[in-house]
């Protein structure tokens, strides 16, 4: 090797070595990024856009059960206000099963003690299914309380054979409130969603669950419930904490027979949206950031905490960048995802319309946990954690300054988070959320304006740092889990 | 006067002196009731009787509106249970108006920016009077939100005729957690009861008050409004606080149509009665001291609250003395008021029945605010409470010191404390009892076994204390209010 070509290659090696250390150290974010970020985040915080939206989605539209005319007029609604902004609006097609309530009346017609001749009354609300109605009449049989599965599947099928199967499955609210609703909730909703199976196959008539949820105040939660086809579709509700205890405590003194009408209908498949609105990148047009939340809701009540606080949310983001004039590098989309609860069918539908460009994802983010303080970032991946140290500080003095991995950055972006997207979601106070999930109670009041405004410049900082960020972020695709096949 | 007459009069002055001083420092109870009250005290805490009755009038008899079957058999059954205690039982004739609740439903109709042709619901329930349902078609109206009285009468007659009055009155939760539940109740309550009367007077066709009560979980909170037959008998009905604060939030952006349905009925006049246990006193028969509860409820939750709780309090005072063999020197008497809620018939009538020997009635005792932690002893007049002092002493190790004097010690005992007889009532933690009041959450959940436990030991120690003491307590009769007249 001559002089010349070993000092060649050293100067090569220098630059090379130079270069990695400046992709090494190269930090995430420009100064003006930061700088901008905290502009943001302060416009977020005193602004009601988000308020008001949540407002009209829920005070003058109403519920918005999936395949109802009010979840089509809140997509057009959403739609329309995203233009108003200037966004680049799609509607992309979701089609959806068409659930609606019908009657549902419970009643003990006999159990020990009773005035002779006078019933008592139980509150139950349908659970949302594939044949789960009773006739119009409705049904009248024996009562069986379990307090778990393995009670169930120790009873004899003779014992169970005929009869109304009651899962009476406290949620743990102390969990709840030690910070760990999420956990409480999980461990519940397993008897919502699958001990209408487990009741079908032991030869029940029906199945009742305690309702999913703290805060006993004789409201019963709704929900989706499991379908098996091979299984017998039968009837399932929730019954109200208090209905559940007192079935509890009257089967240990004799018989109990109820009296149960449940006649929901699954109306057939309807077609509708996820709305889609993008708010065009400068310099990677192409490469998307999704900020999110379901528009869909239960019908018992409007839908306030789960989930127009979420869509307001998103909406927010679009509206404080316009406000400021602030165009992103990487496309924020704004969506609003359709029928989330019976089913995460926008989410799926999505994911696989856009399976070609799912690379082009850079990442996702959905608010679907109510409207509480805003205490962080929920991330991913651990190996997130401290690249996003500069947007903590920017979000520490509205609190919110937590960054934490989780599992759990809502369920319309899983099947993008399966397909390798990063994801990401406020990290907010549930800890009283599953009080009023899927009740009559989830309605405007619930929402607490400076609640939704600290929640509103989570995201719209957050967004605004990942559709500018200089560095990558790591992409883990997972295997499609069963149900999203 | 001479020295035999001059020695005589001293000797009587001397006497009269002795008298005089020995009925000034006598203690008013013996050492011996004081043990006993340790005893009963001990005892009460320990026993499960009053939850076993309260449980049984809930969740086995159930609903128990003046009237009724369950009403009835909850007469039927507090007087068994008397009787198996070896108490002299009686039923005493009440006449009560037998009201029922018929249908209820409301829905917005027309309101700002609505999804064509789609209403929403609006949740009601009625509340109980003469002349205060709608045909069975119900009504539809636009509705005038008013804040207070103030605002309904400064607006001109031609605003509110043909109308449906809401009064949006929130209940001041922080005023019942700061521990002034009673003032919080005091507050909202005037328009449940005089909303409809001024509702009518302006020419509204129908009233609706925002439910008096805290934690807002969508549910409307019952009870009696007010009736005047020289006003047009409106329909009134309560609506949840989340509906009140819709329908106010709605009008500010344009006119709101209601359609009300609401059919209660009074079906005219029922004979039933008070149940009156005597456990004979072994020293003055003839003088009584009353512990009592009502037996009616509101027939939306079991009325175990309200009140339950209190009957069951009452009666496990005659249990635990008839446990320790205790003979009280004054007569207990165990009362179970009927029609309370309907406008104390009960108290009333029993006031009437025995107003000849008001004078025998030594003290009366009533547990009507739940089944909270007891902390002491409500106290008619002030001049009682340092003569309370050695029954305070029992009940400190309870957490139930508190001696305080107080013009609310239950509503069935008003008319004996206006004739003059001295009253009394636990003074319980009542600070959430405003949530369940009325409501369908009333039921046998809410009372903490523990509690009530709590509050039979202060009312079966109170009792034994009242019907044994050594000296008088004041009597102070009042004048007779238009209401009992």
């Amino acid at each position: 090797m001559n002089k010349k070509v070993r000092c060649a290659l050293l100067i090569t090696g220098a630059i090379l070595l130079s270069c990695g250390l400046s992709a090494q150290t190269s930090p995430p974010w420009s100064a003006e990024t930061i700088q901008q970020l905290k502009q943001i985040h302060q416009a977020a915080l005193q602004d009601d856009y988000a308020y008001q939206q949540a407002a009209h989605l829920t005070d003058n539209i109403g519920p918005r059960l999936a395949g109802s005319p009010q979840a089509a007029a809140a997509v057009q609604y959403v739609a329309d206000e995203m233009r108003k902004l200037g966004l680049d609006v799609r509607l992309e097609k979701v089609t959806v099963p068409h659930w609606v309530r019908g009657e549902e009346h419970a009643e003990l017609v006999s159990y020990p003690g009773q005035v002779a001749g006078i019933g008592q009354k139980v509150v139950v609300t349908a659970l949302a299914s594939l044949n789960c109605a009773t006739s119009p009449e409705g049904i009248t049989a024996d009562v069986v309380v379990v307090n778990n599965f393995d009670e169930l599947s120790a009873l004899p099928r003779e014992k169970v054979q005929g009869k109304i199967v009651v899962f009476n499955v406290p949620f743990d609210e102390k969990l709840a409130m030690a910070g760990f609703p999420l956990e409480a909730y999980g461990q519940a909703v397993a008897y919502r969603e699958r001990g209408r199976l487990e009741a079908a196959r032991q030869g029940a008539v029906a199945a009742l669950i305690r309702s999913v949820g703290g805060a006993n105040f004789r409201l019963p939660h709704t929900g989706e419930t499991g379908y098996d086809p091979k299984l017998p579709g039968i009837p399932a509700g929730a019954v109200t904490a208090e209905d559940a205890a007192l079935l509890a405590r009257l089967t240990v003194q004799g018989p109990v027979r109820i009296h149960l009408v449940l006649t929901p209908k699954m109306l057939g498949e309807v077609e509708t949206y996820n709305v889609v609105a993008d708010l065009r990148g400068s310099k990677h047009p192409e490469q998307v950031v999704i900020v999110s939340g379901h528009i869909d809701s239960w019908d018992l009540g409007t839908g306030a905490l789960d989930d127009a606080a979420g869509v307001a949310v998103a909406m927010q983001t679009a509206q404080v960048l316009k406000q400021l004039k602030l165009q992103p590098e990487r496309t924020i989309r704004v969506v609003a995802w359709m029928a989330e609860e019976i089913g995460v069918f926008g989410g799926r539908a999505y994911a696989k319309q856009h399976a070609a460009e799912v690379g082009s994802h850079f990442a996702a983010i959905e608010t679907d946990l109510g409207a509480g303080h805003a205490m962080g970032i929920n991330v991913c991946c651990d190996d997130v954690l401290k690249t996003l140290q500069p947007v903590s500080d920017v979000l520490l003095s509205s609190g919110a300054g937590v960054l934490r991995q989780s599992d759990d950055t809502g369920a319309d972006i899983i099947p993008l988070r399966i397909a390798g997207v990063p994801t990401f979601s406020p990290m907010q106070d549930a800890r009283t959320y599953f009080d009023y999930h899927h009740t009559a109670a989830d309605t405007l009041d619930k929402i607490d304006p400076q609640q939704l405004r600290e929640n509103a410049a989570v995201v719209a900082v957050l967004a605004y740092a990942l559709a500018n960020m200089q560095t990558e972020l790591p992409r883990k695709p997972q295997p499609v889990p069963d149900w999203m096949k």
